[in-house]
């Protein structure tokens, strides 16, 4: 049976983000998969990853699948700095730019919010999922919206990004970009001249994430690259290459600061989450180690914690190989099939 | 008692390198600590790594220790791209900067054999050893000089660098300085303009060199520094500032291209090294994993392989703490206790 799939823009007139800011002619990006049921009791929201427009996430929804668009209403919302939502790059001057204002995760979360009532009338989430910067949403939106979240599930994420991932989004994304010899404080007018920088933003990328074994056992092959320097190229520099590099030092900004405690204590943050909870962790994920995520888990009173074996480390969130996609199905199972 | 510690500087009118070219006025320093005996049958030469002076270590060498300078003679010879030996900085027109002839790890080698030759008479050494770049010059050695080489150790290294280790090569220390906006090609005049690709090589060092576990533990703290971003600042961008540019790129490419199998069949290359070896590896060194390490031990004769359990990864060779000293320690005092 064909399954419903339908795109929308939600849009304000203007948004007060979290610095004070106020950020004119506001949109948000939403995909959707299934149907909403009568008494919306059926939703589920999937926020994405650094450099993730929503539909890079729709290889994970399917018909017999966990994310079965059959049964649930799947929300894949977009976030600040990936076009078609609010982003330097589609903004208007004065906003536009290097002068877009600092969103913080906070942000993507409160117009997400805002979103689902206001387009959906939606009131309750089943579940909210997502990995990596997703995951970071996922602790926000369980946070700040509590009576809303009865099931959370961080896979290859956490609450806040630990001190070597802040390092990451500084020397491996922000960088790159704003080291290019194009940049001009980024004021470039040819968005195209940020080639170099965008490159070796994908040659970092290809060093950090993969786990060690992955370059060891060769894995690349499986995925059609005939050698290091092909999959570093056609995977790596592909992706990031369409990319404005403003909208991508935005999110990487955004994900150094998400904080769900709002700069308080951590600790106390965690332990006040409510939703059922789901903490998986993917073998050799350098960004989100499992015993990092097994700390996580522990610090919220209504959580279970999953290691995943994988060899795709972070990457396993692609879907690289049968053992990682079953491997992130089954937990996304398990959380639904939580009573809550 | 106090030890006998010399500089010199081995110096020949020209030398052809391994690429044709010939770099005229060709100088290698040297630093020798303790005395040749008599039958020249003490020496010990121990090769520098990626960005190390000789006397950076120096740290490895007391009275007591394995490398005893009261037993040992012990030389720490230099290598092109480092000054005072010959480099980029510091060669005169044509051959300055970027126009520096592309040297190789056997060239390195080749200038190092010449100089225990016509400086010390040296035709025996009782061990070679080194680690990262050092180790590639260590096989290097064990590889062309055969009949000179007694016992080799190569800790957290291998006999050429892995794919992954390429991308490091290019992407954490070339890439940073080939894009700085003052690189120019390689023919920039203020050596201080490109400090910003320096800094960056440092993130991009300390983002990828010390495992997880030692940000995850705070062991920066152990060391004096205050924060993640202290850490960053004064180890890591203080250890590439004083670098010039052209001086590290050359030292990046030279790694890159090591290969003791001079493109031939590493395996054979390896099954034919008839010095006594040892291969030793670091817990969690991402650059040299115990894995990896194992393997190229196996494809030897006559070696041996050790783990050294540290939570510093590859800068252990750094001596950060007593359980990374005493491990190498142990396993340099293991292969020099090696009948042969």
């Amino acid at each position: 049976m064909a399954t419903l799939m339908q795109d929308a823009i939600f849009s304000i007139d203007s948004m007060q983000l979290s610095s004070g800011a106020t950020l004119p002619n506001c949109k948000l990006a939403v995909r959707t998969h299934g149907k909403l049921n009568a008494d919306k009791s059926n939703a589920i929201l999937f926020p994405g990853f650094l450099g993730g427009a929503p539909e890079a996430l729709e290889i994970w929804i399917g018909e017999g699948r966990p994310l079965d668009p059959e049964k649930y209403f799947i929300i894949l919302p977009g976030q600040f700095g990936i076009p078609p939502s609010s982003s330097p790059s589609n903004t208007d001057a004065p906003y536009n730019g290097s002068c877009f204002p600092q969103a913080r995760i906070s942000d993507d979360v409160i117009i997400q919010e805002r979103m689902l009532r206001e387009m959906f009338g939606i009131t309750e989430l089943q579940l909210v999922l997502g990995w990596s910067v997703g995951a970071l949403q996922t602790y926000e939106w369980a946070t700040r919206f509590p009576a809303m979240v009865r099931r959370m599930a961080s896979i290859a994420g956490a609450p806040r990004p630990s001190a070597w991932t802040r390092l990451w989004l500084r020397s491996v994304i922000e960088e790159p970009l704003t080291s290019d010899p194009h940049w001009a404080g980024g004021n470039y007018t040819d968005p195209g001249a940020l080639q170099v920088g965008k490159r070796r933003v994908g040659h970092l990328a290809a060093l950090t994430l993969p786990p060690k074994v992955f370059y060891r056992l060769e894995l690349w092959r499986n995925l059609g690259f005939s050698s290091v320097d092909d999959f570093v190229a056609r995977f790596w520099e592909a992706f990031w290459l369409p990319h404005d590099a403003n909208d991508l030092v935005l999110q990487a900004r955004k994900a150094q600061l998400a904080d769900p405690s709002g700069g308080g204590d951590l600790a106390v943050t965690l332990a006040g989450i409510r939703a059922r909870a789901m903490v998986a962790a993917l073998t050799g994920d350098a960004m989100f180690p499992p015993e990092e995520g097994e700390a996580d888990c522990a610090a919220m009173p209504n959580a279970i914690f999953r290691h995943i074996e994988s060899n795709s480390g972070h990457l396993g969130t692609f879907s690289l190989s049968d053992a990682d996609r079953e491997g992130i199905d089954r937990v996304i199972a398990e959380i639904l099939a939580e009573d809550v």
